[in-house]
């Protein structure tokens, strides 16, 4: 794979630096612009960043100058780790200027020509980009694509091979959500320390809608969302990272807990052939120690790109449990748009521009 | 009312420091021997001790000698904070012995003639006490009453008014438990702390099962269970005391939102009469701040003796879905038993012993 | 004593919200204004507040409004819990109008005629009110009286039955502080939990210098300080409430191990004869428990108003070390600006204003 | 170098992890032995450990039997991660056996012919070993190394540039550490949640005492201590890894604070040009940074080799104040004793023992 210059809106929050983090030493993609809002602009990026991350800020990041977040960056494409409202204006505004936008923010999620991709279960839901206006007939302008929301991921990967073999009709979750997931600054300490805060704001709303569309069918450029009922309900407690995504659900076709669980334990990524370079062969690790998955012990698996799932037992109420952990700031946000990037590069969507 | 003097079986553990915390100035009841493990017994109870109460250690307890835990203590009634295993054999000698005993234990919970008693809620049960062997014909021999799980009462509580004027046909149920639920030691600092464990051995167990014997009814002498499906999952949090119960729910009766919380927001103790000293008026403090109940917040709503629930709205899959929260040392353990006692002094099931 | 009624400055900030805690129910203190920024000002004080007490919000308090900072609030005396900056017009202007202020804040701390007192300590320093120009030839008009940092105040009154009885020359001071005592929202989640800040802003300063005036002597008008030479270094840690401070310390007058100790043991509040309802009898509790004292523990002793000290040992390098923990919102801030206004009042300082 | 082949005493303990996870990829040693207590002796390794490090249980280290800690490994080397108690007789039974022992337990560090050793300080003092009598006439036998406590090596590097250019007369030391410094289960959550414990059991002894053996001279065979005087108080905070050490200083020849920090900030280890595969270029890495060094930040710096610096500051009464961050179970345990074996093989200590 040739290697591609992206930009990193949003780059001094904590998405932002989940990027940086992960990006050092990516084969395909190098970063060259970094951009944040107008207060940040201008400075050097370690100046300008209050940086959380546990490895070191790198170096050669510390000393590129922040630009403001205009649609004339010098790179191939952007990532997106901008906030919903933010993202609304400035993500159209790099797409209309012939930018790749890969986004994390949740602005364009459900709009009906742009991919809410995870690219093990909707791979070819990229083919939306076709129906963006600023795509161009000649298929080389600008477009947006977009990952979930963090636990969206968690729960829709942890459930894909299930899904997948024998059909779910009905999803009630509860979650036990890390406090990465808030952001930077986020909530104080004095919140949540020793607490637990039983309501994220519009994060039930994203759970319960978001799988709809990832789980659908494109047919004829649309998306016909899957029927499916799902009911969700958030926690927020004293966690640093990793979203715990409990599920009851009903499956359509009966099934056996043996093949449930042989369903979880067989799947293999379709992906695999294509060697993308964070693409885990195992997207999801079924566990079965009695007390896992765990944010300390698991969270890491695969670098933070696979969801560990445990806790599968017969349901009394709907058919089964089980319990899904996705690391929130990596497939669950960072990781999941830069898997949505190489599978553009290897669907032929993204190109150089010029310098 | 007259005084009765109590022993504590188990008073070294977090449950017992909890029972002697509560019994501090209690107008009916007075400690008159604290029991446990053989190698407590004989010290004085501030040296055997590992004292984790936030408030400090009454002086007058802090002199009393540790004496072993069998039948002969000088007391009225005895207050069971043993594990299940030691209560099986320990409480059973209490009561063989004459002895009322009041346990927060699990090992007699589902014995058929053992009522599972919430005062609020089945008050009624607590007649089974007649049909135990120790309770002889002259029906005055000792008796085990018990109290349920503390996850049990919180999900109880906070579901009754629903239960009670609409009927419920299922509940799914996922916990977010305090530390404290497991007792002193417990888990280590290293295994929980910045961690979620999702799974509390035997837990979900008794969330399944103990709430159909609270709900079900006593006829001639036996307890019909409620009919009603529960699936629980139970999850570990990093937060010292307080239990927080998600319900998604189907009832039996449709009802409109507003009735639904009107019940909630309307049920008042059926025991306000008795003028029991640990029972709170409203045992359900249904709150409409959308980001509670809250351990930071809620946890001390009437002492620690009633639940605040919160959350409701509709289930896109079941019916409804709310969030319940208990203080687990208090109502869900030490507290219920005590006000279980107090039901038992006003109706008649307690007496004095020779001093 | 008559009754005063009184305002609170800064009534919704952390130190603000311990205020309206600690002055429910106190004999002598109403509670008739509460006055904060102007985004706050004209609404209901409940929601305008970000409550974070582990204690309810009380109803009463809830639906005062709230009024804006100006000297013209309907009270006899105001408490500051405003921040320095905002403190220093403030604070000015109520003295101005006539309104004795009783200030948390730093902003006056080192003024040289503003008393910077622990009553227990340096009650005599109050007497610098009369050279405040505010004061005015009858005796009548406002005035400002402070109380120390929160760190200092554990140091100060922790150290100071051994600096009475035996003198101290040096002090080698390291504190441990809970993250209540940054305010609110004050640090986020994501920086300390699980995390360790080895520095807080100008707290240094404030315990190197504050206690030369608070131990300095007041003649003819003037305080000489103290002669002492102090080193402090300070970290932040993942705890709500509690600072350690740990001494090591220097003697002016040699003393062996069990004088030092019985200094500490045998110390009785100076106040006792005047009956203030917040001040301890033991103004500080020496304990021999070789683990604490604990924040966990000890931090209520006498309601959050004695400082516990313990770890009373010889030092290599200078003579003792010992560790005392104060409460820091209590003690060290709401607390001990209540007992300074309890003391103006036994000592004439407080007259009713027209209503 | 050629590879040895090393067991571990004490596998299964926090420590024993650490040396497992250190050693995976080692370029000198291979893991080829795992001894524990008689109770997981037999089992496989997986099986025995209660796993608490944040990357996963290698495999190949999952399978290994558990071996009873006696003399006979099929090893070159052993790492002891053993307590106290238990090393004083299994280490001596190894060394007596003729193997190298490199222990990270205290049972052995003060004794006058055993190296207490950190290469970087003092590398010659593993000449010590010629003393000990296990190593015969031969010099074949075997011996004991050990490595000092993990606060003492936190201490000892972060001030040793000091020290080294203008001397040291006298330490007033304070720290602030972590719970995996008690091992596993170690600290009961309920204890350390929230909480501070202002005492470590034996800790301040050690730093008292081991810093004034490292920093001795070795002349004809005995180690003459250093000359001066260190004090020490230690609080366990509710954080996982990393001790942080206060210190007040006072030099032996005045110096300005310029010169101080150029010290620090110049070091370089003088091992450097042996290419151990575990030393740090900068063991000691001083920080600008007002608000470091921080667990959070700075506690993987070298892969948890260096100590991290900061707070450098005038101190009012001894000369200097300074915070100093160690990784306590890398640099404070398992990778101290790796380092020490690494030392052992370029100084020619090591040899292959017959398989």
């Amino acid at each position: 794979m040739q290697t591609f210059r992206v930009g990193i809106l949003g780059a001094t929050g904590i998405v932002g630096q989940q990027f940086i983090t992960l990006l050092q030493d990516h084969p395909w993609f190098e970063i060259s612009a970094l951009a944040a809002s107008d207060k940040s602009s201008g400075k050097p990026y370690g100046e300008a960043v209050h940086w959380v991350q546990d490895s070191p800020l790198p170096a050669s990041v510390a000393e590129m100058p922040v630009l403001p977040a205009k649609p004339d960056l010098p790179c191939d494409l952007v990532f997106s780790a901008l906030g919903a409202s933010a993202a609304e204006t400035i993500e159209s505004a790099f797409a209309e200027a012939g930018y790749p936008v890969v986004s994390n923010a949740s602005a364009f999620r459900m709009d009906p020509v742009v991919p809410l991709l995870i690219p093990e279960v909707n791979p070819d839901h990229v083919d939306l980009i076709e129906k963006q206006h600023t795509r161009g007939e000649d298929k080389r302008g600008g477009f947006i694509v977009t990952n979930p929301n963090c636990s969206t991921i968690g729960l829709v990967l942890g459930i894909y091979p299930i899904w997948k073999r024998f059909g779910i009709r009905r999803m009630v979750v509860t979650t036990v959500q890390a406090v990465s997931g808030a952001g930077y600054p986020g909530l104080a300490a004095l919140q949540i320390m020793g607490n637990v805060i039983p309501n994220i704001s519009g994060e039930q709303e994203k759970i319960e809608n978001e799988p709809l569309k990832i789980l659908g069918k494109l047919v004829q450029g649309r998306i016909q969302p899957a029927r499916m009922q799902i009911s969700a309900q958030c926690n927020r407690v004293p966690v640093r990272d990793g979203h715990l995504v409990s599920v009851s659900l009903e499956l359509e076709t009966k099934a056996a807990v043996e093949d449930v669980r042989e369903a979880l334990e067989t799947f293999v990524s379709p992906l695999a052939e294509y060697e993308l370079p964070s693409a885990p062969k195992h997207p999801v690790v079924f566990l079965d120690d009695p007390f896992r998955p765990q944010p300390l012990k698991d969270l890491r698996t695969a670098g933070g790109m696979s969801v560990t799932v445990g806790q599968l037992a017969l349901c009394p109420v709907l058919h089964y449990r089980l319990v899904s952990l996705v690391h929130n700031t990596i497939r669950g946000a960072a990781g999941a748009a830069i898997l949505n990037a190489e599978w553009l590069a290897v669907s032929g969507y993204l190109q150089k521009r010029d310098a």
